[in-house]
């Protein structure tokens, strides 16, 4: 039996899923039980069909997706376009129309996921997207089916290559952030409003997705604190490595007694831990478990390739299931309530980085401001000078959200100190 | 609908199979549909039994096979107590009764698993084994389902964690072999026969099993060279240090235009390599693919809890496919006919130390033996000195099993050279 499948889109990843069909067509069959074709390609118009063909792509291209959701020979889409809209439209209609559908829209499935899976459940069809987090690295199918036997009490992921590559530059070459971003513009790694990227807002979305894998729980992404690396400096980089951590955007979400915590945010990286040399663009996720202990994750997180890969498992999976007589399973079965924690017993170390006056009795200051939040310090150091200022930097023991809160608060308000940056730190 | 499974065995890792289930029920029975039930478990005479009553533990204790073989309430066997004989007759028999096994016995599978995968599709039944390769890991699984889209090239692993436990004490330490296997013992990650550790005969087990799921052939263990530490010394590590190495025993899987080759060997690693950071008693698996390019997946080798959790999820897994009516599909089923590489196919850098007289032209002498076998040189370092003679480093460009063979007969053929060592080298 051959299975038929449609592409919405042709551009990057979509391209690499006939490409591994072809180069792989043996393995991938015999894992299958059946042949795959791609019967149908929609592009946008006339125009790109035309540029298509004349490029020597010899598919089937169709302008108008009605071609692909009546034609009843297809019995998988696969979107690869991107955005919002039309996506989430093709994909609702796909579903309704009996069609099982792969995708890896991480911003469609981390706002209207809940939506879309309910709807194929609705139509006993299959919507998989282990694309969507991570691209090549197969990370949400190995927790819904190996780590399905262990309890996970948190996932730290460095899972935004754009972000990572600018970070390794700032600090294996000691890169402004405004001169890393340069380089992933140039280099077309990041785009020109780099926003979705440098601020954690892609990051956000993966953790979404990935705490309905790894927790069971569906994490709103208005849920998930997202907090960027615009604001980290040459000199926070330097303090850090001097002290023995490598900075990095780290998602994490964490069980605590209250609930579940999901963030975004740079995070100093003990140099020894496994994610601190995840660099460039490669993306990992970190896994620590009741059972298992510490796993790791690595691979890349986007590119033609290794996102296509990833498609194409989903749809082996897809064609497996078919043959078995066993689809209309969710992709993940893991679900509990949503509880989130108490902002009480998310608890971190946390580096704050203070311009003070340039005179005695300033440190004292600071530990009477401290203190009174109940924080102890865990190391401090007076680290250079800007003007008649000196740059205090202070790694605090573990304190939660709410001491982190009053703690800045009650800093800004007195005048000659300057909170300049507070990031995460990992370790004890 | 409950399903009872027997342990045969109650060692260490035995005990974390009632322990997962436990603590983490709620989520296992979510992904099994069933509860899952440990009904009998098989002790080796009354005095274990007892001993273990008296300790507590609240289970059927049995002390004869056949009370677990001819029980028909009972599903699926898990084999937890290692080595050849008697597992290899009770897991024979369990299969043969129509009972599902879970087992993570590397030696026996990697030796007569054919054997026994052959006897348990005669009967129709599961015969799983994640925990058999990087214990902790969910490598076979991954390899099997999501890598099923890619095609493997070449697997990279660290998955003696004895050895690397001791190789991380040598890198990080300085420390002498003698040093680190006293400390393996000390800490108990090294018996007191360490051979299979530390020549790399475990680690030669682990990829006549990664080579079925990698790439579909069943390489006999007789075919997977094996060298392992013993003969490293402080010099070796300290000059792979000077060059930006780190040196690890690695276990490789590759395919040549011709063939598969499997090696286990002490390789020297670039420092910026994901596997030169594997450190202590991890393990980690490196896949270099097609699709993804590069992906590693990272954790503990062995341990109570890693392990279990492994053995866990394959139970889970049968479960899951007895509900669902598809059982007795191969665990990995991937398959070709084995071919195995030319030794002119398999090429590498290699690492020469060799020490020859403290005298003019011994350089000139050394390139012209290399050069008589069409080896050319990378680097090339004099690196001190031993009595009257000066220890020369050697690193070629890519050279191939031939090669490797007629340069270290013909070096030994020189009265006044003295070839101490030679090791793989990673890199272009």
């Amino acid at each position: 039996m051959t299975v038929k499948i449609a592409l919405l889109g042709f551009g990057t990843v979509a391209s690499g899923v006939p490409f591994l069909l072809k180069e792989n067509g043996e393995k991938i069959n015999q894992s299958a039980h059946s042949e795959i074709e791609v019967a149908k390609v929609l592009v946008k118009d006339e125009d790109e069909k035309n540029r298509l063909l004349a490029a020597g792509n010899d598919f089937n291209f169709v302008t108008n997706v009605d071609d692909i959701l009546s034609d009843q020979d297809i019995t998988i889409v696969v979107e690869l376009m991107g955005r919002i809209e039309p996506a989430k439209t093709f994909i609702t209609r796909a579903l309704e129309a009996g069609k099982h559908v792969v995708t890896a829209n991480k911003d469609l499935l981390a706002v209207h996921g809940a939506e879309l899976l309910e709807i194929a459940k609705e139509h006993n069809v299959a919507l998989y997207y282990e694309a969507a987090v991570a691209g090549g690295i197969p990370i949400l199918r190995t927790l819904a089916n190996s780590l399905a036997s262990d309890k996970i009490t948190r996932v730290l992921g460095v899972v935004n290559g754009t972000s990572n590559f600018m970070m390794t530059k700032m600090v294996e070459e000691g890169w402004s952030y405004d001169d890393a971003l340069a380089e992933a513009q140039r280099l077309g790694f990041a785009e020109s409003d780099p926003t979705n990227d440098v601020d954690g807002i892609d990051a956000a979305y993966k953790m979404v997705i990935l705490s309905q894998f790894a927790f069971g729980m569906k994490v709103a992404f208005d849920d998930v604190a997202h907090k960027g690396i615009r604001n980290i400096t040459p000199e926070d980089v330097a303090v850090a490595q001097d002290l023995g951590y490598v900075v990095k955007l780290v998602g994490s979400i964490e069980e605590t007694p209250s609930g579940i915590a999901a963030e975004v945010t740079p995070t100093f990286l003990p140099i020894a831990h496994p994610l601190a040399s995840v660099n460039g663009v490669m993306n990992a996720v970190f896994v620590e478990s009741i059972g298992i202990g510490e796993s790791m994750y690595y691979g890349p997180g986007a590119g033609q390739k290794p996102t296509a890969t990833s498609v194409v498992a989903d749809i082996v999976r897809i064609v497996r299931r078919l043959n078995d007589g066993t689809i209309g399973k969710d992709f993940n079965e893991y679900s509990r309530d949503l509880v989130l924690a108490n902002p009480e017993d998310v608890k971190a170390n946390y580096y704050f980085s203070i311009l003070a006056p340039d005179s005695k009795g300033q440190v004292l200051k600071l530990a009477e401001i401290f203190n009174a939040q109940d924080i102890s310090f865990k190391q401090i150091l007076q680290d250079g000078k800007e003007g008649d200022k000196a740059r205090v930097v202070i790694i605090t023991h573990k304190i939660n959200k709410a001491q982190l809160e009053n703690v800045s608060a009650e800093l800004k308000k007195v005048s000659e100190f300057d909170l300049l940056n507070t990031f995460k730190v990992l370790g004890e």
